[in-house]
């Protein structure tokens, strides 16, 4: 999918704009001229952002040159090149930093993502995301978790109709909360249920549900309901899907086992490191 | 719901530098001072757009009041008072085009689903929008078409899944595809299928899919196909969801009756015309 | 006349925003390839809007061909090639529907244009628009009003100086209103006077104002007062332009031979529909 | 006329962002308090720009009062006050600078516009601005010339048209340049000529033109085919409109008995000087 | 230090956009009141982003109230109340996502400095961070380093001359290349050289730099180092200020006494955790 | 140093609309086609903004060739050809008075500061602008201000921190104020103080300030100052940086012997007139 949208292009700019500011001072120490370059990384792990860094060298100037020797989701080995550039070294520098930082931070995620989807192997469960992101980087990060092998979980209040603890508290129970919802919402829009409780989540899916979480329940908990819930469920060509959410990475096993389709933790967005990555100058004339 | 996003208020500005451009001439003419004001219809219909003209006269001036006497969606009669506004005169007239315009263009929205969906009472079936919608005004005119007692289909190319006809044809047939599109999208994305042919159709029901649109077929086929469609599908407590697309307004009633629980059309927002409001102006000091 | 300006620019970035949103969903479903297009007409009618087409998929992807048949403004026939396109199915997709969208609307303007300037075929008397336009497309669409054969009436309310009813109300009288213009609107802006009344009309053009129109009259009131009038002012080589306003446009003929110079009406962007025009795929290598 | 349109409303935006950057770094040094300033000029002068003044400092913090006391256009005494300030100091120190600064630059030019205005009283000769203004202040210095007592030449290319020597050279003289632009452009916009001899002048007038610039001419041959000019177009009730323009600025008075209606020059933009405005703070709780 | 400049004011349009996208969809499930909340940690640590929460609730919506009961850079213990809103429930669940997010990513940053500044009590080094900050959130990252004890380093490339590596291997050596920037860079800027060589700091140092960076050097190397560097530049009120960078975060005690002013590190940004906060709705009338 | 940043990228936009509005009225009077076309001085002096007229052209249409026949800060002769132009007539037209009227203006400025460092010829003391720039074109006016031989003060509030006769005046005296900055500003930033008095000069240099202005003091004032400061300050390889400022450019001379490093003024930027530059198109097939 290109990950460049409209949207993303303008958040190009913003970034350019506030790294390079009222302009690169150190320009008046060098003189321009056409100079090579590549990405090593420090350690081993998974690339993302690809597509960003040639997009933000071609909006600094058109006439750089980007290769990207690895697809984002790529495994990288510490030393491998990862990029090549080829341009004027005004742009090269005046670019770097905001095509690294982006790429170093995707990559920490992607890795993150790809190590908690390791402790998955061998089931049929996947690992979603949350809507905990860092603000103005909603749709990479997400795409950088779709990297590493996660699935997302809704993008945005517009994406996905979910009734959590308060919407059904203000309300008159589950069942009229989905009746208006569904009278108002477009038919092409899935309606979850965020149960804190088993009973909410019974009535949940009894109201036909596309989808419901069981949030911050024990491992225990979520294998006798998940059973209860396909139950009410069965004989349809298109069961309800089962997210286990508000759970500790690190106790991401023990739910692997108790039937649901998919785990949620925001761990890879909002408890990762970044990746470290440098930038090599080269000033070969063939590069 | 709110309609007045962050990305609407953009759109606002947009509206009024428009009309405005550099600065209303006729203010020249005059001397600013408070007045009052207030809209009534030429002709009976559906209002829609109270809350954009309150925004709208705000975002050119906080001091003006806006009292709405109908609600979006509200049937309103020739000469009935819909909008009262106080502020200055200045003010008043430099928004007076732009909160009408929208307003006259979203309520003959509302007034032409209102009456497509008149044809549809008494049976369960119900209205939908698609994307041919006037560039800039997707939301609203989608919000329209709710307001009208429609239900919108899906609001952008990032809202739903949906496989056409050239998806189809460019890929190794609806079942691949589908197994694609849930590796990538959101679990909480629905997915769809638009079939041109009755074997399309069975394929994806039987893929699983939670949407199916049966374009360009005559009512006695979508009839037919519709039961053999829900038989496929039948135990489920979650049913897969059956659209008539490609249909003309006038032939709406033949589908009615045809057991598919959406039919959509574009007329209510490519074949409307607008209603016709007027601004009264008043220089009572009393209103 | 280049129609793409700076501003619409803008626009194009913010329909295509609405439109694509977080990304096209189902370019997972498929391969990027480079694939052929091309649009047909389903109906006979009046193109409009190629220099757009054009721009909103240079906009999304340089490499995008477009090869423009019909120049804004022609006619077109029923199944009748109109665009072609080349270029990667995921750019191709992605602005699919934007691009018909604005051209199916303004063709249906140009078309509407064309048919109320066919009444007045055989006259001098020239349609003209009106500032009732969708908000965000004025400029786009008043174009289009050209493209079929009308005039545009002033752009934005700083776009020629236009006293109406409640200007001349507010103040002391319309010599004195016109004297305020005179002193601070720029010398090369016309100033016009929106009359209710045939006193108005007299009073505004021996004030020697450029343009006059007369709201809402009969046709024959129109007829009398345009000869009046135009005695008024005899002997001048730059005669004021009388326009009929507030006209419906089954009544165009009538007031085509009242001696007016413009007729004016929003009709043709209020009350019209879209054109409806379709997007083929074909993959054959040469195209 | 209210100059804050919504277009100038971003440019202030933009002003204080150029301004402030990533923040006032002196804050730091400093507390927050409530604290009153005022402005006061060093030389006499004229005074423009109290609606920026208020715009920016309301942008940048609504506690801020402003008291204007001098209208825009006013005579100013040396050491006068101009302007009084209350508010958190943070805001009043942020705000000084881009507000003195567009203030000064607007109050030179309404002093200078003055200077030559003097020079034609007695006379009816208006004295005019060009399209020669700084990129992105133009409305605000014409804003600036009319404060001054001149009045505005066209505002943009969009605002009248304008046949220069290339577009007349260029095409196939000017009846037909004018007949081209009469079925293009709003019937509400005025067509001028700017005539480089006394034959393109007389070709303009006899084609209907609202306007003619005779362009860089002497005096007396401005005075002999203004003569001329007025003869070809007399017994309207509007008469054309006939500029001198490409005038240097002391040569006013020359062509001021010329029998032109308008003198356009670009100095009071161009060549003009800033007035010096200070801002002083005073603690006194009651100010 | 006023945090919401005029470029994080449009940030934070930015980040509503991105969440609430074309609406909160869940709005049609529940009614519209005014409720209360309030957010708590779920762990030890410390807080910042105050007066963003408070901008991007107003924002939303004027009349929502946010009372902060902590300081940017203050201790917070587990389950404390940290910050206390009233409004509309629209409205509090509109921004909610937005506005911890924010707050949950400074904070981890906080309370990573602190962390790091508490392993240099008792010497006069300071931590400083680096330009590795996420993209779109410089300003605030750097703001959050400072809340937490830190300090920053330079905020972009506009800010402070810093020669690096490649400056001084395309040039011709480190004192042309001072001298050049001092021809072109305000005199007020500061001009730093980041050595990768003993040769090179003292060739910076003699050169009259503001400062140094000893990167990627070993601490007894530095500690040699620094004290030669002092020897260089002694009898000066105001000394060259000497960094170590380059620094794994557990080294950090090691360099504290090598007698350098600034030990540098992108780890509180780079490698820190978000926070964990929560917010709790309560519906009693008083709150 | 490259001056079209990000930021003024925008700039250039926002420029373009300004003066091409809704269209250039004009080109319906012609047809489009390739010309060429070259600009000329009227007067002797300095030329500025070449990058700026190739980037205002590239962004109107990218088939533009501009060719630049001097280097910004070339001193220049009238009728001199200083650029070629090559492209579309429309484009030419659409942003010939943009492009004009920024160089014109810049170049104004390029030349009014070569005649104020032409003063100071001889000596090692250098002109430095101020912060009284136009709102919009503070970076550019600078550059020009660079361009002329100039050294730019700092750029915004943001970029240094200068303590001004409030900052004192509020606070508990110089000595605290820059410890409260040295604890909460960049490490990498510069600390100015603006002494209005001998004591404050002294108090700021014995406090360790990177520079220091004397405001407003008489040449023999300044000299004896400079002479004192220079003493407290002596030893040290990096000396206090001693700038005159509030100077009428009259006396600059004066106040060259004087001692100080820095004469500052804001005469070249608010004092200044552009320069006029005219553009000739010709017809030739090969230019």
């Amino acid at each position: 999918m290109n990950i460049v949208t409209p949207t993303i292009k303008n958040l190009i700019d913003i970034w350019l704009k506030e790294d390079i500011g009222r302009g690169d001072l150190t320009q008046s120490a060098i003189k321009n001229k056409i100079v090579c370059a590549h990405w090593i990384s420090k350690t081993n792990g998974f690339f993302c952002g690809g597509s960003l860094v040639e997009s933000i060298y071609k909006t600094l100037d058109k006439s750089v040159q980007v290769t990207l020797h690895k697809p984002d989701g790529a495994r990288i080995s510490s030393d491998e090149k990862i990029v090549e550039l080829r341009g004027p070294v005004f742009a090269l520098l005046a670019g770097e930093r905001t095509a690294l930082n982006i790429a170093m931070h995707l990559s920490g995620i992607v890795t993150a993502t790809n190590k908690l989807v390791l402790e998955l192997k061998g089931t049929k469960v996947r690992l979603a995301d949350t809507r905990k992101t860092t603000p103005g980087l909603r749709d990479l990060e997400k795409y950088a978790v779709k990297c590493g092998g996660g699935v997302n979980h809704r993008l945005g209040l517009d994406d996905a109709a979910m009734l959590k603890e308060n919407h059904i508290a203000w309300g008159n129970g589950i069942p009229e909360a989905i009746e208006n919802l569904r009278k108002n919402i477009p038919w092409t829009t899935k309606i979850i249920v965020e149960a804190e409780t088993k009973e909410q989540a019974i009535e949940a899916v009894l109201a036909g549900v596309d989808g419901v979480l069981l949030d911050e329940m024990q491992p225990y908990e979520v294998l006798a309901l998940t059973t209860q819930l396909r139950g009410l469920d069965k004989g349809s060509s298109k069961t309800v899907i089962i997210e286990a959410s508000g759970i500790s990475p690190q106790d991401i096993k023990q739910y692997a086992s108790t039937g649901v389709d998919i785990i949620s933790t925001s761990a890879p967005i909002t408890q990762s490191k970044w990746m470290d990555f440098s930038m090599r100058f080269t000033e070969k004339s063939t590069c």
